[in-house]
């Protein structure tokens, strides 16, 4: 075991703190989790841990001392850190102690074609929002996500936490709308879209098990040229005021009336 | 009209900065919204806004300005303020220039039985998740929200922002655990809980037009105590490695469930 990072002006702190930023992120081609669950679930998920960061003071269970040792056996800077300076980093109310820098993965379009349920974002700007979509994503048992355009990025620090880990086990795939549109139309892929203005409930529609469910952005919904790529558009029906539902919950609605069609209960 | 606020320490400015603490919005029993749609909404519901505060500068088009117009009649002290010192306060990326000091208002538990759908909640902490309820709730025409316990406060900044207006057409109950349960049995209203140990699949359970939706909180689902007053406790099915949603999209799922069966398509 080496020693103890004790400052919070030690240089792998300091690298630490600069993954909050996109570009540094981007630059480095790295992201930093933290939390028994999620760094459980990147490991587990078999993600390239490069730094595992942990405070003996803080681990509290059998359960994340575990985990450490297994992380520690596979090619990884196991970085001790005192409680103080794990807490400045920290992005939990009560730091679990465990935290880590995880290389980014990137998948290709062509990773649809092995068929399944995927869910398409159209530049949406919300990390929380993304991160949800991700954890429901993987609720329904779906495959990943599209991120059209210009999107908050899946490895966002505020994505990661309220996805629950649920990024480690899904593929996303960043892509143009040009390339979104031409891929989809040129490989026949059901894409079936959700707006407010859509002509058919969502209830009515058929889902089958292989399709992109495609949602537009928080603010101005789905753009008129991904309108052109559906085969239907459905809507959530809206009782009250609100014309509109958040994001991540309409997604949510959608995937598991997707879900209850392919899954019927015996 | 009198003069334009142009000091960041004019004791009205501190007066809506120090509105972002809880304790301070309960001594004073008023809470700070902004936004042309949000302002618009506490207008056409009928809440009592106290202070109008507007930048003519940021004011964008013409449905603001007549918005102003119309509050301007009613018994409010008119605010205008200097772009500068407006976005200073200004909780949005792009300040519309229309933000409100609004009176709280207050329900009874006995407004539960005038009837309809209500969603329960235990000691939810998240604003984002109380508000995105809120906008769900006022989506599917149910009535209102009972709050259990210490939850976060649904006048909380963004909590009224994720809310999108909806908190103003809605009733919010606060109310302990002992006294709901005590209401609920003395007075046989109907209740559902949802939790992923639940017995029921959420598809499989029949919702009646008068009922109470029950959620636990984030951490620690339902508690015992609040189990006890379920008719009966559903689950949704999770086909990955998540074992539980983001609260706002599972109450969404279920409050969909509940409306789908009470409004069927004709």
């Amino acid at each position: 075991m080496s020693e103890i990072i004790t400052s919070t002006s030690n240089p792998k702190i300091k690298f630490v703190r600069k993954l909050h930023d996109r570009k540094f992120r981007d630059l480095n081609n790295v992201f930093y989790i933290e939390g028994v669950r999620i760094v459980g679930e990147a490991f587990s998920s078999k993600w390239k841990i490069t730094d595992l960061l942990y405070s003996s003071e803080l681990l509290k269970n059998d359960f994340s001392r575990e985990l450490v040792n297994s992380i520690r056996k596979q090619n990884v800077n196991l970085i001790e850190i005192d409680k103080d300076v794990f807490k400045s980093i920290s992005i939990k109310d009560g730091p679990q102690g465990l935290a880590a820098i995880v290389e980014k993965q990137s998948f290709s379009i062509s990773d649809i074609l092995a068929g399944g349920v995927w869910v398409a974002l159209d530049r949406i700007q919300d990390p929380g929002n993304l991160g949800t979509v991700l954890r429901t994503v993987d609720a329904v048992g779906a495959k990943g996500i599209v991120l059209i355009n210009h999107c908050v990025d899946p490895f966002d620090i505020s994505a990661v936490r309220s996805s629950m880990g649920a990024l480690f086990s899904l593929k996303i795939i960043h892509i143009t709308s040009k390339e979104f549109i031409d891929y989809v139309l040129k490989n026949q892929i059901l894409v079936i879209g959700s707006s407010d203005s859509g002509n058919i409930d969502f209830r009515l529609a058929s889902y089958p098990p292989n399709m992109i469910l495609l949602m537009g952005s928080e603010r101005e919904g789905l753009s008129e040229e991904l309108f052109s790529v559906c085969t239907s558009i459905v809507r959530i029906p809206m009782a009250g005021k609100s014309d509109s539902l958040n994001l991540a919950v309409a997604t949510g609605i959608c995937l598991y009336e997707i879900y209850n069609q392919n899954n019927p209960i015996k």
